[in-house]
C-alpha cells in the first residue's frame, strides 16, 4: 500500500455529514483559538515586515490578511500563518508535536473565502488537515524533532490536505498535493539559540507551501507518489526511525483533532507542565516567592533542547526558558500574555529567581514522551521546607481539558484592543456551520475588526 | 568564526571593479545560459501551470516573467526558476553538484529589475550567489545528495545572497538571509522515482524561498546565526558528513563560477560521461548501431542512483535514464533537445537498444566523484569485436570547455521558435556591464521576445 494513496482516498472520502457533533464543536473552537492568536499577534514587527514585503509584492484579493485588506491566496498564508504564531499560544497535539492550527487553518480560510466554500467545507478541511499533519508527525517523533520543527515540516502536509479537501482534488491530485507538499517541508531548529523570527516563517511558509502544492497539483503538476515511505523521501530523510502503522491505524475511523490541546500559558507548550507544577504548589500552599531557595525541575529531554535558557534576552526568548517561565510563574502566579514583557524580563526580582532554578532530565518523564508532556516540580524554601507536585499532562490536554468558556474567555483576553467586539467574532466562529458561504471569514479575519480599531 | 559572519563579511565585500575580466566575461555567459534554458522551457506544461497560477493570484509589475508580462519579484522567481530547469540543459557544478543559473539568477534578475540596478550590479550579485552556494554544497558533498536535491537545498543560500547583494544588506542583514534561506532549504529526490514535476517546483521554490529571505533581511527579519554549523543546523540535519573548510578556504581569493560546466546534450548531467563514450566510439570507428551486442557502462555510484531506469516512460523520464541516453546517441549520434521526444523514446529500435545497456559502479570513477564524473564505456559488436573509451570530464566542463561560440550556438538551438531575434538578445546579455539600468532585463526576458512570437 502506498501511503499517499491511502491518506489520499481518506481526504476524498471524508463528508461533512460523517463528522461527529463533537468533531463539529473541537474543529469550531481550533477555529477560534487560531483566530484569538491571528489576532494577537498581527501587529507585532516581524508580521508588519511581512505584512509590508506582500504588499510590495501586491496580488488579487482573493483572502482576507489578519492585519485588514485582501491580497492573494499566497500572501494571505504568510501573513496569517505567521500572525497566529508569534504570541505562542496557539494549539498544539503532543504525540506529533506539531501546532496545526498556525499552518492547516491560515491555508484553509485563505483557499475557502477565495473559492467562496461553506462554513461545512472550511470545517472538513480544517478536521482532514488535522489529520493527516498529525499522524504524519506521529510516525517521525520523536527522532525527527531534534532537527526538525514538526509544525513547519508535517504541518506543510496538512495545510496541502486541507486545500485539497477543499478544491474537491481527487486522489491522484491529493497525491500530488502530499508529495509537492514533503518535497517542500522544510524548518531547522536551530533558530531557537538566537530566539529569532524564523519560528513565524516557518509556519507562514508553511500554510504557503501546502496551499501551494495543492493548488498546483488542481493542475495536474505531478510529485513523488511515495513521498513518505520512498527511499529518499521524507521519512528516510528526515528522521532516525519511523512507524508508517501512525499513518493508517484506524484512519477514518477515528478524528485526532479531538487529541488536540490548547495552551493556557502563553509560552512554548514545554514550558507548560512544570509551570503548572509551580502554579499549584505556590497557590495551595499560599507561598511567596521570596521564600523560595530553589526550584528544581525534572522532565523530558525536549524541554532541555527546546527550553533550557537561563538567560533569554528578548522577551520571545523569554517564553522558552523553562528558568524564566518556572520564576516568572512563581512570582505572578498568571503567565498570561500581557505577563510576558520587558520589565519583567528584565526586573531583579525575576533574574534572581531564575538563577534558583535547575532543569534536568528525568527517565520516567523521557520516557513517557511524546504520549505524555510531564514533569516534577520540588520547590526548597530557606526554612528548609519541601514541596513537591507531578503532572503527566499539561493543563489543556484532552486529559486535563480546558473547557468551552475557558476558551472563549482565553479569545477574549488574547484580542483586547484588537477587536471591540469579540463576543461576535466568537459567535461568528461557533456559529460557522451554518454559513453557506466563506464571507464570514472576510468579516471575522479582518475587514470589521479592521474598521473598529482604526 | 561564524560561517554565515564569513560568508556575509565577503558578500559585503565583494565589488563590480574586482572582478577579474575572465569572471565577468564567464558569469555573463551563465546568464546567457540560464537565458536560453528559460526561453526553451518556457511553454511546457508545468511552466504554463505554474504561470495560471501566479496570474490567479496576481501581483504588482515588478520584474518580468519570461512567458511574458510582469508580477511580483515572488511570482516571477517561481516562474522563471522552473522555466529554467525543464529543458535540463541549464549549467552545473560537479563538486558542488548544483544547478545555480536556475535559482540565482531568476531571483537576482527579478530583484534588479524590480530596483531598476546596473548589469554591473547584477553581474555582481550572480558571482556571489554561485560562490556562496557553490560553497555549501561542496561543504555537504557527497552525503547530503543522497536524499536532497543540492540545487534545490544549497541554491536556496545562492539565491539570498545574490539578493542580499543587489540590496546592499549589511553583514547583519546578510546573515539573516543566509539564516532564513537554510531554514527553507528543502527538495527531497525521491520525486525522481515518479519522473514528477517537482523538479522544477524545486528550482522555483529556491529561488522564491532565497529572495524571500534576503527581501525580509532587509527589514531586519532574523534568523540563526550558525545556521551551517550550529548543533541544529542545516550540516547536521542534512548531511552525514560536512566540511567547513570548504567553506571558507580561499573565500574571496577565488571566483567558483569559472568552475562552472555547461551542458551539451539535453539530458540529466549523470549521464553525460557515458554518452561523450559513446558518441566518441561510434563516430571514430564509423560504427551503426546495428552492429551493437552490448553497451557496458562503469562509473560512479550517483549515475545508478539517479538515473539507473531501464524504462522510463515519459520524455522528461527519459532524460534521466542512462540506459535510453547511451541508446539514443548510439542510434543519432546527437543528444540536443529536439532528440528527446515521444516518438524516439517509444521507438522498437531505441527500445531494443536500451535492453543492451548496461549499468554498474566502478571505484575509480566513484572514489574521483565528485570531483570527476567520469565512466569508461565499452561496446562489443555482435562480430565480437570490442572498442571501449573513457574520460573524467563531460563535455562542457572546465576541463573539457565548451566556448563562447558554442555556447551562442546552444542558445539560438535552444530558443529555436521561442524568439525572432537571438542574436539581439545574444549581444543584450553578452554587453550587460555597459548597461546602465536593469531596463535590460524587461527587453531581454520577455516583452520584446513576447510581442515577436505573438
Amino acid at each position: 500500500m502506498i501511503l499517499s494513496r491511502r491518506m489520499a482516498e481518506y481526504a476524498v472520502k471524508v463528508k461533512y455529514e460523517d463528522l461527529p457533533d463533537e468533531v463539529v464543536e473541537y474543529t469550531k473552537l481550533c477555529i477560534l483559538d487560531w483566530y484569538g492568536s491571528a489576532l494577537a499577534g498581527k501587529d507585532e514587527k516581524p508580521i508588519q515586515s511581512l505584512l509590508e514585503l506582500v504588499q510590495e509584492w501586491g496580488g488579487n484579493e482573493q483572502a482576507t490578511l489578519i492585519t485588514g485588506g485582501k491580497s492573494s491566496i499566497g500572501n494571505a498564508c504568510l501573513v496569517n500563518g505567521a500572525s497566529s504564531h508569534i504570541v505562542e499560544l496557539d494549539d498544539i497535539h503532543k504525540s506529533s508535536i506539531i501546532h496545526a492550527g498556525t499552518v492547516v487553518i491560515p491555508a484553509a480560510a485563505a483557499v475557502a473565502e477565495a473559492h467562496n466554500l461553506s462554513g461545512k467545507d472550511l470545517i472538513t478541511a480544517v478536521a482532514v488537515g488535522y489529520e493527516i499533519c498529525y499522524r504524519i508527525g506521529e510516525a517521525v517523533s520523536p527522532s525527527h524533532y531534534y532537527y526538525w520543527h514538526n509544525t513547519a515540516t508535517c504541518g506543510t502536509f496538512g495545510s496541502a490536505a486541507a486545500v485539497a479537501k477543499l478544491l474537491k482534488l481527487n486522489v491522484e491530485q491529493t497525491m500530488y498535493a502530499l508529495g509537492n507538499a514533503g518535497t517542500q517541508a522544510a524548518g531547522l531548529w536551530e533558530f531557537i539559540e538566537d530566539g529569532a523570527n524564523t519560528k513565524q516563517l516557518h509556519t507562514a511558509k508553511a500554510a504557503y507551501n501546502g496551499a501551494l502544492a495543492a493548488l498546483l497539483a488542481k493542475k495536474d503538476f505531478t510529485s513523488a507518489s511515495r513521498i513518505l515511505e520512498g527511499r529518499r523521501g521524507f521519512f528516510n530523510a528526515m528522521s532516525e526511525k519511523y512507524d508508517t502503522d501512525k499513518i493508517t491505524r484506524n484512519l477514518g475511523e477515528e478524528f485526532k483533532i479531538l487529541e488536540n490541546s490548547f495552551k493556557i500559558h502563553a509560552s512554548c507548550r514545554h514550558t507548560h507542565p512544570a509551570m503548572d507544577c509551580v502554579q499549584t504548589i505556590m497557590k495551595e500552599n499560599s507561598l511567596s516567592h521570596e521564600q523560595i531557595q530553589n526550584i528544581s525541575i525534572q522532565t523530558y529531554q525536549t524541554v532541555l533542547n527546546i527550553t533550557d535558557n537561563p538567560n533569554p534576552e528578548t522577551v520571545y526568548a523569554s517564553k522558552f526558558s523553562s528558568q524564566f517561565c518556572a520564576a516568572l510563574i512563581a512570582i505572578k502566579c498568571s503567565a498570561s500574555l500581557i505577563d510576558y514583557n520587558e520589565e519583567i524580563l528584565q526586573s531583579p526580582e525575576v533574574r534572581e529567581l531564575m538563577k534558583k532554578v535547575t532543569v534536568v532530565a528525568d527517565p520516567y518523564y523521557e520516557n513517557a514522551y511524546p504520549e505524555k508532556w510531564g514533569a516534577k516540580v520540588v520547590i526548597t524554601l530557606n526554612d528548609g521546607r519541601t514541596f513537591s507536585e507531578a503532572t503527566d499532562y499539561p493543563k489543556g490536554d484532552p486529559e486535563k481539558p480546558a473547557d468551552k468558556e475557558e476558551l472563549i474567555q482565553k479569545f477574549k483576553s488574547m484580542t483586547l484592543g484588537k477587536v471591540w467586539n469579540a463576543e461576535e467574532h466568537v459567535q461568528a466562529v461557533l456559529g460557522l456551520e451554518k454559513i453557506d458561504t466563506a464571507e464570514w471569514i472576510s468579516m471575522a479575519l479582518g475587514e470589521e475588526q479592521c474598521k473598529q480599531t482604526q
